[in-house]
């Protein structure tokens, strides 16, 4: 037969990064192109532990259907957890376990937009968000970044344009892809702005933890007085993305929204990952965790700028993350940005991802690209950079 | 701030089966209402064993990200399966491991429809997909069920009357809620009629390993020579709902898009979950299992129809299932069925569900509820019955 699809998901393309993943898939080349925490990183004899622990005590509870809102301890402890540690939960609100904030994003899409309404984002952006409210049908308006964060300006600008503005969507720490983080000044612009033009803001804060220099900067939903910031928090970075176990904090009338999105979506987040994570945070110490987390992260990052600064062409730009997975390399205006990546991959075997991968309009010129210092050994991270750097001179020479 | 949602969320309302089951949730009540499998049909010490060896042996790999489409070894096993066991797999089919065949429903459902579209479904279905297309603001149009599957007359009558359909929801097997069974010839009906018209039908087949009686019967999708046919399946019923994986077999070109809508709503399904199951697939006899699985539900199903014929009023019709997990239980015409309901639970502490949360149409008039026999352990199925067949002999008193 010939196959009508609906409107919504009929212009959404496969990710672009996942098509650069599968040719990172060949041994033979060295991907700087994931967004996948570093292997180190994962507590491999804690998860051991707990799994058995769980499945010997009670494995009925781990293999039968469990309720929408999430297993009812580790909700209690992670509402603690965002009141106590991320500032991010208000009397007036409640919390959802979702499967990875990815589903926080897009369930929220959902529950808020219709179709042909506008949603706010910052240029670049994480794609994978993009992409979800793609297959909404929603119209994306993209703001620039500046180095620290959102340009306010042109926020306001976007704010008065756009037509049915529901939501914008930011990420204030180590931002994929840029690194960038949004200063304090700004994430009280961005609240007032918010609250001036009546939209919500759409918070995703799935690195924050991953800070490895300068002050920790509170969440703009700690700022929330008016119940307009939806909070999404997760595991993925901190413990295990396989587990995929998220939350969203948000006002109760949302999070009863999500929980009926949620329930139409998978019934539940898989509760032998809910308990994993459960059992995580009441025996292990979280805090110390993040501590180790933060070395390897920080060494990692240190090791790949060492590396740009050494063999990059000084015209190339690039970020200096305080925290994350991602730098943001920028090549001189006009230069082949896609011919760049595709050499790259093709003749010397690195891969990285092209900048129009993360744009509210992908069609837009940009001669950006993103590295990521996380999952590779750090032999990698110096080999890749190495051949990358002889690239950027080609492509740099005059 | 004042809250808009979204239209399409607007109207779906919490599965009222829900509201039940936290009524339920009371000690003190007998649930007849439930849809889970039986704790006793849970393979618990093969799990324990499973987990511990995925940890030990590769632990990185059940805690890094993973594909959306599913883990390839498991999806080659389910290939194997599908085609050989289940006859759900064509040359020009594949498939795509989903969090529970319900996100399977409701993923098919976003690539296939736009708002206002219609959805023709079996009259009463299972609630949970009914919502999960309701929150796609499709139209759905409602087909009476007869004693041998959906009426066929009524089906041709809504294929002709109804504007833009795209797809014919049905559960041939064992019917949730009704118990019922499609016969062989309706199933090469619908299948032919789906030609004619030009629709998609999305076979959902969650019980069909859980025949304990009668000759087991081709699925829809085994007849599918035009690619018209969306098969879900799941592991939910097989060996633990708990884990979330489910899959969907179809045409290619539906699966591409499918692993679009999968990657923007929950980027893969947990891959601890998936390796549980490739493993149980490949060290486990899967037809042992499920015959000891049949067992189970025969003796199961075999109590609760003798209570039945033993307590309830004469007059109360009701299904005899040949295998998964409901009766579909009817009061005489005129009778206040919700009173019944409410009456089973706050007066009797027993629960059951009134058969409206079934319905296309839920302000449509039945006088049906249904109940569940493998969720409560044999002495509240005694128990539960013979409770109910006090009340139904008093609201079938004259």
């Amino acid at each position: 037969m010939n196959y009508t699809f609906s409107n919504k998901i009929s212009g959404v393309k496969p990710s672009a990064i996942r098509e650069i993943l599968k040719m990172s898939s060949d041994r033979s080349v060295i991907s700087l192109a994931a967004g996948n925490p570093s292997p180190d990183a994962f507590p491999v004899q804690a998860v051991q532990k707990i799994s058995a622990e769980i499945l010997s005590e009670d494995p009925i509870l781990a293999l039968q259907y469990s309720v929408s809102e999430g297993y009812t301890p580790l909700r209690e402890k992670l509402c603690t957890l965002a009141r106590e540690h991320y500032h991010a939960m208000g009397a007036e609100d409640d919390l959802i376990v979702v499967s990875g904030a990815q589903q926080g994003l897009e369930l929220s899409c959902k529950v808020l937009c219709n179709e042909g309404d506008t949603l706010i984002c910052e240029d670049p952006s994480f794609v994978g968000a993009l992409n979800a409210f793609r297959t909404y049908g929603v119209n994306l308006a993209g703001v620039a970044m500046e180095e620290d964060g959102i340009s306010i300006g042109k926020l306001e600008e976007a704010l008065k344009k756009e037509k049915n503005v529901k939501a914008l969507y930011v990420i204030p720490n180590f931002q994929n892809p840029s690194g960038i983080t949004m200063s304090l000044e700004k994430r009280r612009a961005v609240y007032e702005l918010a609250c001036r033009y009546d939209v919500i803001i759409l918070e995703d804060n799935p690195y924050g933890d991953l800070r490895f220099e300068g002050e920790a900067l509170p969440p703009i939903k700690s700022m929330d007085t008016e119940g307009r910031v939806i909070y999404c928090g997760s595991f993925s970075k901190i413990l295990s993305p396989g587990l995929r176990v998220g939350f969203v904090c948000a006002n109760k009338a949302i999070i009863g929204k999500l929980v009926v999105a949620k329930q139409c979506a998978d019934v539940h987040t898989p509760i032998l990952s809910q308990l994993i994570c459960d059992r995580f945070l009441s025996e292990y110490d979280l805090g110390k965790h993040i501590e180790m987390l933060r070395d390897i992260y920080r060494k990692k990052c240190a090791l790949m700028l060492g590396e740009i600064e050494k063999h990059f062409s000084p015209k190339v730009a690039y970020t200096r993350p305080q925290g994350g997975l991602f730098v943001w390399c920028t090549l001189p205006q006009g230069s082949d940005m896609p011919e760049f990546c595709r050499r790259a991959v093709t003749d010397y075997k690195v891969a990285v991802v092209p900048g129009t991968a993360f744009l509210a309009d992908e069609s837009a010129p940009t001669t950006s690209f993103r590295l990521n210092y996380t999952t590779p050994p750090d032999e990698q991270v110096v080999r890749g950079v190495e051949i990358l750097g002889k690239l950027t001179r080609e492509f740099c020479a005059d």
